[in-house]
């Protein structure tokens, strides 16, 4: 028997969308693209060995804790883990306000779930972070836009958004623009925002991925009460375990937590603690520097043939670490419909629009370098380079 | 620089609860308690050896692939298995209706996300799973209770509940109330729904831990375009790998793909790959019916021991499968006020109160069967009896 389907959606659902990045894969993985898109890491630096072992350890020594269902808090070795690293890093955190989550988008969807009211203004940066748009977007915010220069967010601009719920931003190599915050801006943005009422949600996946310092301290290391923070294994051990952690103030702990449990009662035990048995003694110290050098000679090879094959009127800024540069075409061309184009031309990129909440700039789009090599690095930004300047031709 | 908190909650923030299954391990989990409260699977039955050699097996042969970013849809080789194993419990889908969950609760939260609006109806059975109301209740809906007797909804009962978003149904050994429906009941209820404009929300963790036949196939088997059907490989493998899966409707499954991708990304394709080694070739065929052999004794265990300590006037029925008991006790007593008394007395049970949208009745609880051994059910019930005994003692 069939029936007739009397589904009904709720208002929200108008409000997900397919995510342009992880849609392009299904139009670029063809044979022989170069894909300088997704932000995906550069597998050869995942630690299989290390993981096989520590499945092993894990497995022989705790496979029925292991296995069981477990505390929605998390593994308490890796909470404390994460507060301790922190800790290094300048932020103040007790174990108690780690909430491991899985991957750091649930902690962004968590984070909206608390904290977003249908039609409640939620700030964020120009560009910002699709999968946070994405993640927030079907609590129906209204976004707003913090104008911003190449360190992110101008303090000054702080007070338009006074009243949103939170300003979200990612100070360090931020997802699209690669673009960081100094310290100094850090300390200006904090204050700034706790004149305007305005509580800090900042987000570091790529943090650990420097390549000549590191980067300062957190920005919520200087809001206090007024910030969460959450942070991701993805970019330093592997996106495959789906593992990130959020860091709450004790006011809305226990309502993240709640929600965590309602989401999925709890990240897989197995996986966090087969992360903590791989970094737990120290792996971390040996395995960064090693992903840390890839990824520079990685950014280099990009910079190097940026500068050789795009045509003039191209601007881009060379980030200090993470995974991206973010390119600015000539006003007159649109990355979205160059795409195409691009793609027949044997490369992949991901246009800049989808990552403004307003206003989008056609004219921009994103590079990944820590996926392919330099060789296919320098072969995909030649490639681009070519389409941009047949694109050019006859323009004034 | 600690400045104030100016963090405003969501209005669904209120309707977040702590969970009282899960706040309860909290309290009872001191030396000495025999817990019959929590729904954990017997850790004997975790298959950790095959678990091992799967692990070695996907980090050897496609580590890469196993810890990269992967499609939110899920590991396409485990999609097509459930598929498959659907299709031989009498629910046709297609591989591409099956969506890969971070467990099943996760499925519980998407279709919350996508289908209930602020004020909009749902219907669940009364009493119903606890961890599905916790799932909905931050999309602020108004529950309905359907009228229930021995095999769950009544089909006359789905008139009074058309205009709901949809019907909530655990056909097989429910949690919490261990009872099941019956084919005709089935056709009878997916009818009734049909004609009452009421799509069916199925959720079956527990279906592959039937004692002495299958139970009989899926309602939304018959529900066709009108149903979505939850599954969980926690029951049958670990709970600690959190996977679930939901099959959806074509209509629906774009938007619960995209709330999936903005929730987690996906779900970690480590885990779906190593449960996919683990049973792609047969392995629950010998697997499971060691687990049913372990749970129906378990049973049997419990439904003597219940029939010889409980006091006249409680009642329970016999469940077929899963994992649970459900008491109903003298109307004078009060499981939630008794539970401390019987922590004192050595073991813990979970209030049937909660399990109840609206109307608790007071006077229900119940106990799981599969987490301790023969003896310690014994023993707990022993001591649970006592305790009625001596509340029952001077009343009418």
């Amino acid at each position: 028997m069939s029936t007739p389907s009397h589904w009904q959606l709720a208002r929200r659902a108008e409000r997900l969308e397919p995510s342009v990045i992880r849609e392009i894969p299904t139009t670029t993985e063809k044979p022989g693209i170069i894909s300088l898109a997704g932000g995906l890491p550069a597998p050869e630096s995942f630690p299989a060995q290390a993981m096989r072992q520590a499945c092993q350890r894990v497995l022989t020594d705790t496979p029925r804790e292991a296995l069981q269902y477990a505390a929605s808090e998390g593994y308490g070795p890796l909470r404390e883990w994460v507060a301790a690293q922190l800790g290094e890093q300048g932020l103040n955190a007790q174990s108690g306000q780690v909430l491991i989550t899985t991957g750091s988008q649930q902690g962004l969807d968590l984070v909206g779930k608390v904290l977003i009211d249908a039609g409640s203004r939620v700030a964020v940066e120009a560009p910002t972070y699709l999968g946070a748009l994405q993640a927030f977007a079907p609590y129906e915010p209204e976004f707003v836009a913090v104008d911003c220069d190449g360190q992110g967010p101008r303090a000054e601009a702080l007070a338009a958004a006074a009243g949103a719920r939170f300003l979200y931003l990612l100070p360090n190599f931020q997802n699209p623009s690669g673009r960081s915050m100094g310290a100094a801006r850090r300390v200006e943005v904090a204050q700034a925002a706790a004149r305007a009422g305005l509580p800090l949600v900042e987000d570091n996946p790529y943090g650990d991925l420097w390549f000549d310092a590191p980067p300062p301290p957190p920005i919520s290391a200087t809001a206090g009460e007024g910030g969460i923070y959450l942070g991701s294994f993805s970019k330093v051990l592997a996106p495959g375990l789906r593992l990130g952690y959020l860091v709450a103030p004790p006011a809305l702990y226990p309502k993240l937590l709640q929600a965590k449990q309602a989401a999925d009662l709890h990240t897989p035990g197995f996986n966090q603690r087969v992360a903590h048995e791989v970094i737990r003694n120290g792996f971390l110290d040996t395995h960064l520097p090693k992903v840390r050098a890839r990824y520079k000679a990685q950014r280099d090879a990009m910079r190097d043939a940026l500068d050789k094959h795009l045509p003039a009127g191209c601007r881009f800024n060379v980030p200090a670490g993470g995974m991206f540069f973010w390119v600015e075409l000539p006003d007159c061309l649109d990355a979205t419909a160059l795409l195409p184009q691009a793609v027949d031309a044997g490369m992949a990129y991901v246009p800049g629009a989808p990552f403004y909440c307003s206003a989008p700039r056609a004219n921009t789009l994103r590079l990944s370098f820590v996926t392919v090599a330099p060789p296919q690095i320098e072969q995909g930004v030649a490639a681009l380079g070519r389409v941009l300047a047949t694109a050019l031709e006859g323009r004034p």
